[in-house]
């Protein structure tokens, strides 16, 4: 494009892919024609939001000709006395992906050293490739993602950031705290933890290490999207020393947080018993999925999310294949990218209907992804 | 921070400055204590949205725990039809700034050339400045911006991107659609427009220049925000040539857009008839806010939007004190930031209940404004 008439691209953005990270249910229903009976492939909460937060949203909507606060003064705020912390230590974004992308924009410039699990998160791995950083990639350790060899293999290659979710995804893994407290220790100057906790409120207690708020050597992310049931408002939040979390403002789209948004986040905050209800909701479905996949011979694998992941017995093409047959009978569901994690396939919880839609049509799945073999 | 522990910024995001382009109302509000009693500041709509929009957006609450279709199909091909073109030539994002940031992200890299005009929109100039642009900067001629002299200027330094905004922003001022089409004519070849539209809706027929969809020299860039009145929703579009409207999905933020806001959007869209009204509104509200002008001294330029600009008659010096002595008064408004144009203030188009609040307060303001002379 540099001697036509049209736009001259910059070098790294000419050079990047077309490929995405995820592609949406919506695009599969397009193409098959038809919604999916249960929707669990993107570990949203079925189990929805608090209905202070639905009514919190409502009311907002009547103001939405206005902008939102650029500074997300309330809920920064609420966010900063429920940990505890000064304000000056959260900036709030367009969910865990936007701010995921202001960080590695800070941090990485083209050919910086970047490490990751292979086969966790993508979008992260998307914005590294994004802004031109160089991401090496170390292998989970029985189906963890693998603190020592992160930071082994940080030291070795020099790198600027290291991005690990706890617990995990796509395995629902996790480590205690102590063992990330431990992790963050051993970081090498100049390296910085970017500790995704997506799904921490679901997790076992201890399991968010204990951090003080002016670290310098870790950024935590967490979002409205999980636990919170508001996926679709995109509102996550990091948090961190005040120098890295000042550094947000200078690249940050400062209205991107949506009006009715930022609303429905205070009053989801503020209802912490709807929060435990669906931290129970969420125990009972991860058990009827357990249920589920010990009736078909699967082996459901420990989730600290709500999630659970689901060891197919063979290798990825057969879970690709069972994949595949539950997405023809209106099951949305996902599976782990990489081998030998791509074994696997990864199923949302949610209330009884979802579970028994999902019940019903995992065995022909099976069966079917077997005649295939 | 490259010696100790904490995170190692890029050169470049270290030497960004603190500067934000722009400061909530919500931001004055905390600092005065009490909330404004008109909202003309931002150019948003208090006329509000279709309630048509509201109503599908409070219905898209309930769906709030999944995340929004990351294609933005059916708000895409709303708009496509609406136009007449494919929705391939279609991106929608975070509003017009966040789609700024990714085509700035997309042709900027640092000491690229880019030219806008001195006194344009801030939130260009932060965009580029953050991916390390050189941006060069001509002079408004008349309150128009010049697309003469821009031209001229992209061709003297090699511009990869120009930015115009037509009708213009902060004056209100607009070039008819034949100037526009010549401009783009003229463009040299590699050097892309970036046409933002914001307020074309609500503009003198045959403002929007004609533009072939596949056009490489263009990019337009419209919104929600303004005639629609859904700023806090932040939904922008641009459209361009394909080429480099799917280069947007190499660099965004791909389930960035609200659930939400695509569901109210494409209800505002459908109900062009709440348009028509809100332009009546405005053209109304123009007319009233030209009576106070007049009525105190004060001279209104031409509008082709839903703000009038006012010539204060002297220097930035004392628009400043006018603006300070209407937020004191608990009228939020704005004013162009650059000489010959800082004489001026802006004051967004409203009911009339808002418009008597301005009409009331400003007298005051001009006096005390022109006691500290």
């Amino acid at each position: 494009m540099t001697n036509g008439p049209g736009p001259r691209l910059t070098d790294l953005a000419a050079s990047l892919p077309d490929t995405v990270p995820f592609v949406g249910p919506e695009t599969q229903e397009r193409t098959r024609g038809a919604p999916f009976i249960a929707r669990l492939g993107a570990n949203e909460s079925l189990f929805g939001p608090s209905p202070k937060a639905l009514a919190a949203m409502q009311r907002a909507s009547r103001d939405i000709w206005k902008y939102g606060d650029p500074e997300t003064y309330d809920l920064r705020h609420a966010l900063a006395a429920h940990y505890g912390i000064g304000a000056d230590h959260i900036v709030i974004g367009e969910g865990i992906d936007g701010l995921l992308g202001y960080l590695v924009r800070l941090l990485v410039a083209p050919g910086d050293a970047v490490v990751t699990s292979d086969g966790a998160y993508p979008t992260f791995n998307y914005h590294v490739a994004g802004f031109g950083g160089t991401l090496h990639k170390v292998p989970y350790a029985g189906d963890h993602e693998d603190p020592e060899a992160l930071v082994s293999k940080a030291k070795e290659v020099d790198a600027k950031l290291i991005y690990l979710a706890n617990p995990d995804n796509p395995m629902g893994s996790w480590h205690a705290a102590a063992a990330l407290e431990k992790m963050i220790e051993d970081l090498p100057d100049g390296c910085l933890l970017a500790l995704d906790e997506a799904y921490v409120e679901l997790a076992p207690r201890k399991t968010a290490p204990d951090i003080a708020p002016d670290n310098p050597r870790v950024i935590r992310l967490r979002t409205f999207s999980k636990a919170y049931g508001m996926a679709g408002a995109r509102v996550g939040y990091a948090m961190g020393a005040t120098p890295l979390i000042r550094a947000f403002d200078k690249v940050r789209n400062h209205f991107g947080v949506n009006r009715i948004a930022q609303a429905g986040a205070l009053a989801a905050l503020e209802d912490q018993s709807h929060l435990r209800w669906v931290i129970g909701q969420v125990e009972t479905s991860r058990k009827a999925l357990n249920r589920i996949a010990d009736a078909n011979g699967l082996t459901a694998l420990p989730s600290a999310t709500n999630f659970v992941t689901m060891d197919c017995g063979l290798d990825g093409t057969f879970a690709r294949a069972v994949l595949a047959e539950l997405t023809k009978s209106g099951i949305f569901a996902r599976m782990p990218f990489v081998a030998p994690q791509d074994r696997a396939i990864r199923i949302s919880c949610g209330p009884g209907d979802a579970m028994r839609a999902f019940d019903n049509a995992l065995p022909a799945a099976l069966a079917k992804a077997r005649e295939v073999l």
